[in-house]
């Protein structure tokens, strides 16, 4: 099947279409997939924060909130750190099970290494697939260590950012740098000791709002949801550009890591007979190569 | 004071001077400075981690093992959270002041934002400085979550993480990427409970060496100084292209980030008007701009 083909089948409920799609948006045929989907705007929802935080509980409340309002979800997931292939779910997405089996939600892992351009470069066109295929709103969850958070602010708007009770959590997050790429924070786990003291403690750090939730019982979700949605209405020309422009940085260094010239540039500096400042101004005084 | 008089006034035992030309190397100048100090091999120690693992303690501890072989010693502290601007030495860093009045230690904060590049971009430059002023090693500390494990990465050889005992260091470690980077780790507060099943978990995650240390008390001090000169004796050329070809790539994208035609490109996107892919490509076929 061509790509008009595809989008039609998976348009017309072919799971086995949508994820092979996904899987030409992680590889060579990339461009010529995005000529057909053309520019999207997707809603695309961030979902990151600390490990054990509970961001996969959360993001399974947040499918379930939208499934009530009757809109197809999809969620990808991305972790650099997880063992498991592009394309398989998550070995420990229990919680998610519940979601399995419903047409209406669709579960995409983003987790392998090696892929064209990297993770990040896979993570736009994913959106712009799902987007084209109906699905409304695409909920992006990443571990929020490292490089992710800055890549799910990227493509995210809002990100959510979920933390835990207790010191720890918050700490870690400013010191990541978390709290600077947070549209809304939730602090789940909300009926544990600590819970209050955190809220009060993130509230002084930050300007976004910051909400509780225990993700299991569904506490808290509506109010999540409805910070969720005032944000997408609260969206602006200025924000869409921010956007935008972490995104094209984000390729534009993923197309440098694959630049033909690099390897010798290198070997330049570290024979030291330049360095590595002239290096990067001559990679990008030449061409990239051919995208794919 | 041009530049040659700042090197031969700092190479003189001019602190002033040498405060000078580190602020050279954040600034527009950097390149007339890096012409005349010409490509050289300074060896970098980087010591990374997460927050509370005891970096600085094991910073110190360091600092006085190279003092007692008689070595001048250079501290660069990156850290993107502290509010302390460049050139400041960070307020809380106590105990590095029984080495604050030692002519041979130098310590500088990195700290600012917005500094010509970013931060990453300052780093090479400040280590070229110190490395030509005499100063071997130049030890490089992060704080080891988000970005700067990567950037230290970049220009250390070894890269020492530092973690305290617990799964959870160990496992936020393994989730941030730091095994991946850890040329040698350190479980530091070896003698608190639990520092024998980390060092036991950590080794069977990674093949680096995995040391015990009891910074404050110099307990497992001189392994760790030696197994830092080990990975220095290893060194090899696909090594050192390695570290090249990392930081070709963060300078390079540093460059990119105030590229004259960003933003126009990003509000292209943002429109609809085209995709963040060929908006990549377009950025990395126009010229960069005039460096500085």
């Amino acid at each position: 099947m061509n790509v008009p083909e595809l989008i039609a089948a998976a348009r017309g409920g072919s799971v086995r279409a949508a994820g092979r799609l996904l899987s030409l948006a992680e590889g060579p045929r990339r461009g010529e997939l995005l000529d057909v989907l053309g520019p999207g705007a997707a809603r695309v929802v961030g979902v990151t924060g600390p490990p054990g935080a509970g961001k996969s509980t959360t993001v399974a409340a947040l499918v379930g909130a939208y499934r009530g309002q009757g809109r197809r979800v999809a969620v990808l997931a991305v972790d650099p750190s997880s063992p498991y292939s592009g394309g398989a779910l998550l070995g420990d997405r229990i919680r998610m099970s519940a979601h399995a089996a419903d047409p209406g939600v669709l579960i995409r892992s983003l987790a392998a290494r090696g892929h064209l351009g990297g993770l990040a470069a896979a993570v736009p066109a994913a959106v712009a697939v799902l987007a084209a295929l109906g699905y409304d709103p695409v909920i992006v969850e990443t571990v929020g260590v490292g490089q992710s958070e800055i890549e799910v602010a990227a493509v995210a708007d809002p990100v959510v950012v979920v933390l835990a009770p207790g010191a720890g959590d918050a700490v870690q997050a400013a010191k990541a740098g978390l709290l600077e790429v947070a549209d809304v924070l939730v602090v789940n786990k909300a009926d544990r000791d600590g819970a209050e003291r955190t809220v009060r403690d993130l509230r002084a750090e930050t300007r976004a709002p910051v909400l509780t939730l225990v993700a299991p019982k569904g506490e808290g979700l509506p109010r999540l949801v409805e910070a969720i949605a005032a944000h997408a209405r609260a969206d602006d020309p200025d924000r869409r550009a921010g956007r935008a422009r972490a995104q094209i940085l984000s390729l534009a260094q993923s197309r440098l890591r694959v630049h033909p010239d690099l390897a010798e540039l290198a070997a330049e500096v570290a024979a030291g007979r330049t360095d590595a400042y002239a290096a990067a101004e001559e990679l990008l005084r030449r061409p990239p190569g051919p995208d794919g």
